[in-house]
């Protein structure tokens, strides 16, 4: 698929973002809107202690309908009780009374730290004003709502007469599941809500959900996909090739940029026995300290795929029948390390995407997990986060 | 329980360590020896690509007497097809003459890189004469099985007139399950191999089976306990008790020494629906990186602690009944974060060994994982460990 360059929003859709105060300088507000009511769906974190946007939100998307999301970086309103939650419909009625809408179509986001509580009136001052702001750049609102993101992640592509959006950030703390770090897709392509449900579930199930930096799943992962219908009706099966597609880039461009990371880390399991066979080894693989440290010193340890594998118990493998390459040179076969020209092995391990192949030979199913290698980096940013 | 100081071998138990030319001078071969059959059992790594050893030793494990364990570093025998399985028979078959008894009375070992072929032929030349060097020190057996570890690792305490011992290592690609890393455990206690499996098993449940250096499992892992009978009957469940704070004591000297450690990390889940749920979120808590590098950088930003539980998506987790202490500040109460005394809390994550309590107010279950914080020392270590 094509991707514009440079990104644009679809028809009717508009950001702004803002410093109010909770960073000493960067930008921490972020506003979106579209000029009427749109269909939306959303997904959310698994994680048993959702922040109070995320209870929030899954209130306000049984309305199906969003006109804005307003977004604050830098405190996730997570952990903080009954309090956080009074501030989370505080920051959603601010937002309705600026673009001339109600709370109830507002989605509320917030990241950051766990467990401090938020700057409510500073957020509710940053917000007063924005909408004489708003913009057609989706790098602007994507820009607000970054952390330990080493830039603003956007992108769009045209699917016959209608346009999709796709504003993201996450870093760290990352393996979603059934949801996503905060994600928000705009099109103007007329679906109702439950189509975009339908839709969203379906590439998020393919994309976000196979992405993992750390292991850990985040307390307010969202992912919401509204559409304003500006540029009527468009095929559904066209449109859920696109937004699949859009959605595995935006995951590979959250990989890459995972905290401290220097390479995009794939893996791709073949031949298993089940859908839920080849998630778990391709997840495993992306996952396995070893296999990071192993891409980060571009140093070819091919012994610890078969150990990522073989620790999948649940998973039907055999070991006779395992073959395993790295970017395109295969050094497993049947189970068993196979002498391969080292030198090459190396230079493809320090390629900036590093593609690792595994062949089960149990069956037919196929799954692509994404991730990142593990560096000195991502110790620098997390041992000290909540002090920085 | 008190352990001696310096650790003793039982009655009848002898080792030997030397350098036979797989690593450039320290020690790389190891001997341990009873004077007369021992009953014995072993647990193995559940990885599903078990090194040549492991598929030998549950084969020799069967017969339930074990004469002697020859173990060699540097080279795992890993993933090295029928010419491994016949090397590990060659090693069993060199160390049954050296010490006189049948290849089906020895327990074979080999721990280091996986895929590399076992140099036999060094081995084979090492074992001859080792028997001449046979002493009393389990250092001396210690020494001879470290990879990356950073020193060698015996304990040994009484039960009644028993003594038992254990002599372990292990530093990587630790996070063992339903065995351990390599761990040798030795009593002149007389109990039938049957009773020696049961108690085993139940023992490395409560310790070495919680413990995670870095979530990888490895495929070498092997755990064995030998009784010569020399001092006679003791209590079982005596026995029982010592062997389980012995396995448990061990446990801690291998988290305390993961490559890169810094600190020891101690979760224990109280309050659980389950053992199953109790286990599943204390191996939550010390397998987060974020937590992992929130203990190396003593930064008290707790709120991972809550995104840690929460990901445990199989288990009982009620958020509001969830409190959390770290070395006995309580820092979460019924799933938010408490206010707590900042200065204190940062010093208490400075300590040696930091434990994490959480209490899950779901039922009466009860786990203790172990393990270690995340530093760059674990991404030195394993960046380059193949071609060091």
């Amino acid at each position: 698929m094509l991707f514009h360059d440079p990104p644009v929003l679809p028809r009717g859709f508009r950001c702004a973002s803002r410093n109010c105060g909770l960073k000493p300088s960067a930008k921490d507000l972020a506003l979106f809107t579209s000029d009427i009511d749109a269909a939306a769906a959303a997904v959310f974190t698994r994680n048993r202690f959702p922040g109070a946007p995320v209870i929030l939100g899954r209130e306000t998307m049984k309305g199906g309908v969003l006109r804005a999301i307003v977004v604050n970086s830098k405190c996730s309103n997570v952990a903080t009780g009954d309090r956080g939650l009074e501030h989370a419909r505080r920051m959603a009625a601010a937002a309705a009374a600026e673009v001339g809408s109600v709370p109830e179509h507002v989605l509320v986001s917030s990241t950051g730290v766990i467990g401090v509580p938020l700057p409510i009136e500073k957020i509710e001052r940053g917000i007063a004003g924005l909408s004489a702001e708003l913009q057609d750049d989706p790098m602007i609102g994507a820009e607000g709502i970054m952390t330990t993101d080493t830039h603003p992640k956007a992108l769009s592509a045209s699917v016959g007469a209608a346009t999709i959006t796709w504003v993201a950030k996450g870093s760290g703390m990352i393996e979603p599941n059934m949801a996503t770090m905060l994600a928000y897709i705009f099109t103007d392509a007329a679906f109702d809500a439950p189509a975009l449900d339908r839709m969203l579930r379906a590439s998020v199930d393919l994309s976000f959900n196979m992405l993992s930096v750390d292991t850990d799943t985040s307390t307010s992962d969202s992912c919401a996909l509204l559409a304003n219908g500006h540029a009527g009706t468009v095929s559904e099966m066209e449109f859920q090739a696109a937004l699949t597609a859009g959605c595995i880039r935006m995951t590979e461009i959250l990989a890459r940029d995972g905290e401290g990371a220097k390479h995009l880390l794939r893996a791709t399991v073949r031949g298993a026995a089940s859908d839920g066979d080849a998630r778990r080894v391709a997840k495993s693989l992306v996952n396995s300290p070893l296999i990071k440290t192993m891409v980060h010193g571009a140093d070819p340890n091919v012994g610890r795929l078969l150990m990522a594998i073989g620790k999948c118990f649940e998973s039907v493998i055999q070991p006779g029948s395992t073959d395993a390459w790295i970017n395109g040179y295969q050094v497993v076969r049947g189970g068993a390390r196979l002498e391969f020209d080292e030198r090459a092995v190396r230079a493809a391990l320090a390629a900036e995407a590093v593609d690792i192949e595994v062949a089960l030979g149990a069956g037919v199913e196929r799954a692509v997990a994404y991730g990142c290698d593990l560096t000195k980096g991502y110790i620098d940013e997390n041992a000290a986060y909540y002090s920085s």
